[in-house]
């Protein structure tokens, strides 16, 4: 196959700005970040995707262990009976869940779990018996199943997927909240602090809350299509589940109380919007914080200076290894194709070490978020590297934040929402919060609230039916 | 309650030598390692016991990033075809599948995975395309489901447990079966040198052979009641799965050729190992290396001197930090029952610190696996701790070690072999190696082939149907 033509297959085909849908599917396969499964619906996470999950779990496993969460692992399969204790739980997973074929007559269904909440805390309420037992916050890292019926999108709707599931159990409600939104919290952190993407924290209407939930808060970031995803949600449950699952326990006053517990979850979705958010039309741009190999090291070989230069690539590598770089010193490529590849794979930053480099002691940094480039000396690359990654993490949030911001437009009629979202904008306005109203304007617009964002005291009246409201955020969402 | 009351709730109401099942299930019960699930044959693994096994899964992690293999992660369903591309794989798994009902009618049946070489393998033909390809190294952290209609048996037999699953694909069969080897040896280490269990490696029989493989490696322990425990296996595929999936390579010779492959696996049934050989009548013994809190601190408390005795017991915690240690200053409970609770949990060494300790500037070490005690200088106390825990860690290898050259016996004849069995040994004799000849030493004694042992070169005629044979291990096995 010839040099240019190996060029072509590896690079994208289209614009990310031209056809954004088409772009998005052809990072993931080509950047061999994922792949479809031989079921409909289900996807296969490859190393070069599964790393950057590993490396959010290592940063988030010591997040919970700093609050005093302790992972765990329960069952697979739930048994019928445990969703409808709770209604709303039953009926808003009820049609997403796949069952098991009974291997005897008789025995009860189960089905694979879409979330844990009830396996959970039919242990915790065997395991809880007096305040002593308070406050027990547990988490586990699994897969879950939720046979969707939408069209399915790799990371970001696919029927099995991976995540957390914080569940916290509490002696009062205001500990309980409070957690909730301390999670949440972390989650914030998490995301625009590694992962170098804004979100926008908030409560969800009641239309939108977690089945079985008193309150569900949120994580939101907006996409480059315009499209919302929730990053996130953290729930304070209250005792509806404490009540149906007769969680209960021995107060100090030697009193028997219900438990007051939250959940809260983050999913390989994550993924999706990484590439969404960061990626160009080279491919994927993997945030520094969280690339395992943050240097790919490209030695320029000519015949006669080859030696020469593999040997300082070698000890500049050596140098190097706690970015874990690595050399790549493959003689059947050429440079320019290297390039080609480790841009598509996001590497944040490339090396280049020619033999006009060695002669001035210096090699050629490049930032794969901007392609901005610079010699530095090799006494300095230490240095240079810890400020460059730096300011990559930096340009990537701001420019992420930048469209954010821009992207958000105030509506104050009907008129303004409808040209809003069809502009592919989020949409600050004023809704009544009844489920009805929201019901009809997802109906018209295929728009979903986002959130009631946090802090805001702004009312007024409704932008669609005119009641009393409060400020609310709207998008169409993944 | 009176603290007499509690104490006897807490601890352990069978001698492990009494009843040895019953121990178990008590150990993995009351030190809250592991509970039962709602459906037969389901476990929760809790905080206690989890933790461990992500110490285990951080060790192996690190092997395996070394060995250059990447983690993903593949579907939990794989469609009904795959399984009967494989005849022997589908036999050997076929009674133990779960089977999904249908959402749609029409649609292929689907089945939760009770290992996935099938559906990695149907990647991998996609994947794989030229020798610059391979070799492909990958493994999977994952759930798998196997519905056992033998009695469960927390963290040993259970229908879901956890596993790694590494799938590796080659160029030739010799670098295929080297590495086979090796992903062996390195198991050994982590059993050994981690876990301070012993272990036996060899290839078993035709008749105990994963199906599908054509050679299968294992590490065999002894467990107290002279049963062995298989406690992981590598096996060398050969051909006969690129065969059916089609996995090819276009060689360095611009031919066409069939890959090599191994898979290699081990899983939660290791915790249930270490519970049953190095646990004893006061409850599970953590070995020091995979322990995450490792100390703890007791103080000892009288009114009149606990304020000072904190004091130096928070002082001795921030020293030992490195160690996880933590104090149990809980005042609810007295020294004795805290004592209890943490040898019933395991950590491996305790400091007990009172006000006659303050006054020589020392504490009290006691070793979690031997109960030894010695004063120890506050000065010297952490090169002390270090000598404990490796002194702990070896202990704990050479009794179990003990124990397993103990009871392994030879048999010469029929009558030995039964004798043996029947004694609860581990049994080394000349078997044929025909499966139809196993078969009928199981139907008798219910003792199975465990390992030909490596590197011997023994023979001789089989002790059960005098056909020639080679030396063979067996005993009864969970």
């Amino acid at each position: 196959m010839a040099e240019k033509e190996k060029e072509q297959m590896l690079g994208l085909t289209v614009k990310k700005e031209d056809d954004f849908s088409e772009w998005y599917n052809q990072v993931v396969l080509k950047a061999q970040l994922a792949d479809f499964g031989p079921i409909k619906g289900f996807m296969v996470i490859r190393p070069n995707a599964f790393q950057l999950w590993e490396k959010i779990q290592n940063i988030f496993n010591e997040v919970i262990q700093e609050k005093k969460v302790k992972n765990a692992y329960f069952p697979l399969l739930i048994p019928k009976s445990f969703f409808e204790k709770e209604a709303s739980h039953v009926e808003g997973f009820a049609p997403e869940l796949a069952w098991i074929e009974n291997k005897e007559e008789g025995e009860e269904k189960v089905a694979i779990r879409p979330t844990s909440e009830t396996i959970m805390y039919d242990s915790y309420a065997k395991w809880i018996r007096s305040w002593r037992d308070l406050p027990l916050r547990i988490n586990q890292w699994c897969n879950v199943l939720r046979w969707e019926v939408k069209q399915t999108k790799l990371f970001l709707r696919t029927r099995e997927f991976l995540w957390q599931e914080g569940h916290c159990v509490y002696e009062t409600e205001k500990e309980c909240l409070d957690e909730a939104l301390m999670f949440l919290n972390e989650y914030k952190n998490l995301m625009e602090n590694y992962l170098a993407i804004p979100v926008i924290t908030g409560e969800k209407t009641e239309k939108e809350r977690f089945p079985g939930a008193k309150q569900t808060f949120t994580l939101e970031a907006l996409m480059p299509d315009g499209k919302a995803l929730q990053m996130g949600t953290s729930h304070n449950l209250g005792q509806n589940f404490s009540k149906t699952f007769k969680i209960s326990f021995l107060g100090k006053d030697k009193k028997e109380h219900l438990a007051w517990q939250n959940s809260w979850g983050f999913s390989t979705r994550l993924l999706g919007a990484i590439i969404m958010v960061h990626g160009d039309n080279k491919g994927i741009v993997v945030p520094p914080k969280i690339a395992r190999e943050k240097i790919v090291i490209v030695p320029i070989l000519f015949e006669a200076s080859k030696e020469k230069v593999l040997m300082k690539a070698k000890e500049l590598n050596e140098k190097l290894k706690k970015f874990n770089s690595f050399i790549d010193e493959r003689e059947e490529y050429s440079a320019g194709f290297k390039f080609n590849e480790w841009e598509l794979k996001g590497i944040p930053l490339r090396l280049e070490l020619g033999p006009k480099d060695l002669e001035k002691n210096q090699c050629i940094l490049v930032k794969r978020n901007s392609g901005e480039k610079k010699a530095i000396k090799l006494n300095d690359v230490e240095k240079e590297i810890e400020k460059a990654l730096n300011e990559i993490h930096k340009e990537m949030f701001l420019k992420a934040e930048k469209f954010l911001k821009e992207n958000i437009v105030k509506a104050n009629s009907w008129n303004e929402f409808i040209k809003a979202i069809e502009g592919k904008k989020m949409v600050e306005c004023i809704h009544c919060l009844s489920p009805e109203c929201e019901e009809e304007i997802k109906n018209t617009t295929t728009a979903s609230s986002r959130c009631i964002p946090f802090n805001s005291k702004e009312k007024g009246k409704c932008i669609k039916c005119g009641k009393e409201g409060k400020k609310v955020l709207f998008a169409k969402a993944y």
